[in-house]
């Protein structure tokens, strides 16, 4: 199956949920990737892949290297085999690899073609569609980046058989994000359906895609509709940093910043109790964690001010209304905050 | 006066030749500057500029620090200064200013907007228009960078009164380039007025600012035509390279790389004996260096394949054709660009 994305500016390009075709480049090509997914699956890649030239180039694995000294390993690599401006990158990894690959392709020679062929179900059902590039630094994640569109982007389902349940389950933490914010038929069919199904996986993964492409498509630099792919994030990405990145998977603080999120549009009823329970109960089916010990909720609080879509001291919420629908807004009262953040204190 | 500029994608903005008027933003500001610059002319600049919130960040002199360290200085200042995507940085200096401000401003959060307000003649003429911006590293100049428009671009020629005559000098040769590429017409009017009046200087910056702007507007990313702003280039920086940059000015390099490339187009008959005279004399004028001494013209030759141009083994020449046209090839045989570097051997 294929989705085709067009941005406001006529970039367009081709996602392809389905097994690997041979693919054949008349330049050179970099496969960018990590000694795990390498270890598992780059034969089978390369035996997929005709090139001018191809190379590889191996980057530790984590989200802890997502920094400006992996960007210049691979900025390294390309210059040492000569790569120019009609030379492609090919993320193969995670989402990691395919933020770093993004950003290094955008910047290189003042930016080349890349694809993303994403190995994780988080990064595809999310992460490697919509451009959005860039690494972390000691203010934060993704501060330093760039909106760079791949080319194409190949999602081969066959690569999850190798991938860990913590990190399916993590990948379907965004697949109910998708759900829950743009579309209440998809919910339903997710409570119906059991994602450890191969072929619901596959179509859960192209209705995420499709809804993904179509918000991207709405609003490429996220001026306004995008953010509400935030939903969750706002919560998760502290529980991410209380908990140094090493606790948590990214999809898992999602979980985790969902169900906040959802008690604070029950507070503020845009969501009722009942829907909240439900969305806690999908993700609980596919044991997404849903709970999380909050120690201090002012410095829980605080921490929201380190993240960049709040560097300019106001935090932006993704509330739900109802399943099915969100509103994106910074005008949530400290108090409203504060409240649901008691409700998970230790 | 103001040129207009607008590219394929409708981004489009005003290039202001003029007396810098009062500017009024309602949003954080960053003045990225060099120590010289600030010492002449930041307060004059402050005086103009209102702003939410105004900082400076102040960086090395030099393109030897046009790298990866100090590009990181300009994106650390902005961090702790709680810029936002709504900020703006605003590049007070030559084009090593403008190149690195425009690349910071290109991934700061993903892209932030900035202004060009260009101090010396060479950027006022060529860098601060069309967006290239970027940093070298140990490959070469620019191979990494972005494409990034400013919003707007702000020249005054009062900022030329405290620059060394060199540098004036150094900026001609950009101006020549233009009108010898582009507009015989303009070229005609060089040989016949002196630039050291402030008029006329005024006048020949908005006649290249009009050229790179009309060039850069058909072809923002330099797939074709802009590349014959490089005229001049391909031999100028293995000029500045074999010399460790220390030795001439970009403009002077340039300058010696024209005349070279106009030897070339005479040997292969596209430019008259007479016509290739006449630019030599126009740039001997304003005392821009016309021969260099090459000790090994094998050498020489092979650092061609340093630049970024020609990663893939192919080397690009501007070729002149008489005066007010140009032609972009890539089939020059190394035996003509051979003994025309004879010519220069010492």
């Amino acid at each position: 199956m294929i989705v085709n994305i067009t941005l406001p500016n006529n970039t367009t390009y081709d996602i392809t949920i389905d097994s690997l075709k041979q693919l054949s480049f008349d330049r050179k090509v970099v496969i960018v990737t990590n000694p795990t997914v390498s270890g598992f699956h780059l034969n089978y890649l390369k035996s997929k892949i005709d090139a001018k030239e191809l190379s590889i180039v191996t980057v530790p694995d984590g989200e802890e290297y997502k920094n400006m000294a992996t960007l210049e390993l691979i900025l390294e690599h390309c210059f040492e085999h000569k790569l120019n401006r009609s030379s492609l990158l090919i993320a193969f990894g995670g989402g990691v690899i395919g933020d770093m690959t993004g950003f290094a392709a955008s910047i290189y020679q003042r930016g080349i073609d890349f694809i993303q062929i994403p190995t994780t179900l988080l990064s595809q059902v999310d992460a490697s569609v919509g451009g959005k590039t860039g690494i972390n630094n000691r203010f934060g994640k993704n501060l330093v980046g760039s909106f760079h569109q791949p080319i194409a982007v190949y999602i081969d389902p066959f690569f999850l058989t190798t991938l860990p349940k913590r990190e399916v389950s993590a990948g379907i933490a965004e697949i109910v994000k998708m759900a829950v914010t743009f579309n209440k038929e998809f919910f339903i069919w997710l409570e119906e359906n059991d994602l450890n199904n191969e072929s619901n996986i596959k179509k859960a993964i192209a209705k995420s895609v499709e809804t993904k492409a179509w918000v991207v498509s709405q609003d490429e630099k996220e001026k306004g509709l995008r953010a509400a792919l935030n939903y969750g994030h706002t919560f998760g990405h502290v529980i991410e940093n209380e908990t140094n990145y090493d606790t948590y998977l990214h999809g898992e603080a999602v979980g985790i910043g969902m169900v906040m999120a959802n008690n604070l549009a029950v507070r503020l009823g845009k969501m009722s109790q009942e829907e909240a329970l439900r969305v806690k109960n999908l993700l609980e089916k596919y044991d997404i964690p849903t709970n999380y010990s909050i120690k201090d909720v002012e410095s829980f609080y605080e921490h929201f001010f380190l993240d960049k879509k709040s560097l300019d001291n106001k935090i932006k919420f993704i509330i739900p209304k109802g399943i099915g629908g969100c509103e994106i807004t910074d005008a949530i009262s400290k108090n409203d905050v504060i409240e649901v953040l008691k409700g998970f204190q230790s």
